[in-house]
């Protein structure tokens, strides 16, 4: 039996939604691994990422076939594009959470430096971004999706303090120094993260609005 | 007067490479601002950057209208998707060099922590990554963009090996800190630059042979 193109679309949005909550989870657990300095999960995240690689190609062949057997409408024809790319920033999203569990397991051998407080702050806001970029896509609303873009510069500036706190642990004790860094690393992937959810939050207005607003900001 | 498809493919691929040869430049300079210490040089570098982001646009543009007005074959589908995602790598490069530019500014008011001899090396390796991995996309030779990729773990070693130096200069002496941080940064911003061409030479082997060799190194 032949699947329709209809069925098809449909099928690529479960899986686009499938990938960003399978990355949601791997940002929140990562977190969790760190804060709890619970290596076993920290391990758990960086082989579960191959699950999000796997659907990754499968999205990029789906969103080839779509292109390739049909001739799909303008409005189609945006949503594959923007399933493209938004694919390949939730697969990066993953990354990044590997990365952060990668930190954690050479943070959790070591005696704990200072409570976490922003961190968490930081990855909680960055979770965020990606749930309500993903929702703009599901319900293709630009508004909501603008609003993603909007809160990419309050991460910027906690990735800032952050760094900034983390030096003057730096320069007051060098045994601080390896824990100090990997946090600074940490704080920064954090970062790209909300730069992630914010290039899939832009994908979304371009798709909806056929308006392309990337380098407009700031 | 109407521009054919092959025109139109012709100039697509054009651009790209005009991207490719911006951005390679934004690299070398970047690195020229750092070595030589010229602030005035950093600051053309950022500014610069927005003829690449415009460019970007440009590209998306046109893949999308290729795609929409006609019905591309399998091949040449193959080359319009791999384009889009290389547009955005060779944008998110150039905003890498705009991050090495942003250091080196700071860096610039500073005294020399030391003579820089393997951060220039690593950022040689890199532009020499996004120069092949172009090459093989003009050519349409998966072999060169194959040895992209391989060249990825050298500078992954030699990044690793630039943080280890740095942090032991940031340990003997508190004074080193801001600077070692800042270098080490943009030794991560050079390695991710590496990536980014991987990603391209990925593409490009996609492209010709029609095969997904993403996340199946290692």
């Amino acid at each position: 039996m032949q699947i329709s193109f209809d069925e098809e679309l449909g099928g690529l949005k479960e899986k686009i939604l499938l990938m960003g909550s399978k990355v949601e989870e791997a940002i929140r657990l990562a977190m969790k691994s760190l804060v709890d300095r619970d290596t076993k999960l920290s391990r758990q995240i960086i082989r579960d990422d191959r699950d999000i690689n796997d659907l990754e190609i499968e999205v990029d062949e789906t969103c080839h076939r779509l292109l390739a057997l049909h001739q799909p409408m303008a409005s189609d024809m945006r949503f594959i594009t923007s399933a493209m790319k938004i694919n390949s920033d939730l697969e990066r999203i993953g990354d990044m959470a590997v990365n952060i569990a990668e930190r954690a397991i050479t943070l959790n051998e070591l005696p704990p430096l200072k409570p976490l407080i922003d961190i968490p702050r930081m990855a909680s806001i960055a979770q965020e971004m990606v749930k309500v970029a993903l929702d703009s896509l599901v319900n293709r609303d630009p508004v909501a999706a603008k609003k993603v873009c909007e809160r990419d510069d309050e991460v910027d500036n906690l990735n800032d303090q952050i760094i900034r706190e983390l030096l003057s642990y730096m320069i007051e004790d060098r045994a601080a120094i390896t824990r100090a860094l990997n946090l600074i690393f940490i704080s920064r992937y954090l970062e790209r993260i909300a730069d992630h959810a914010t290039n899939v939050a832009e994908d979304v207005v371009y798709m909806v609005q056929g308006k392309d607003i990337r380098h407009r900001r700031g």
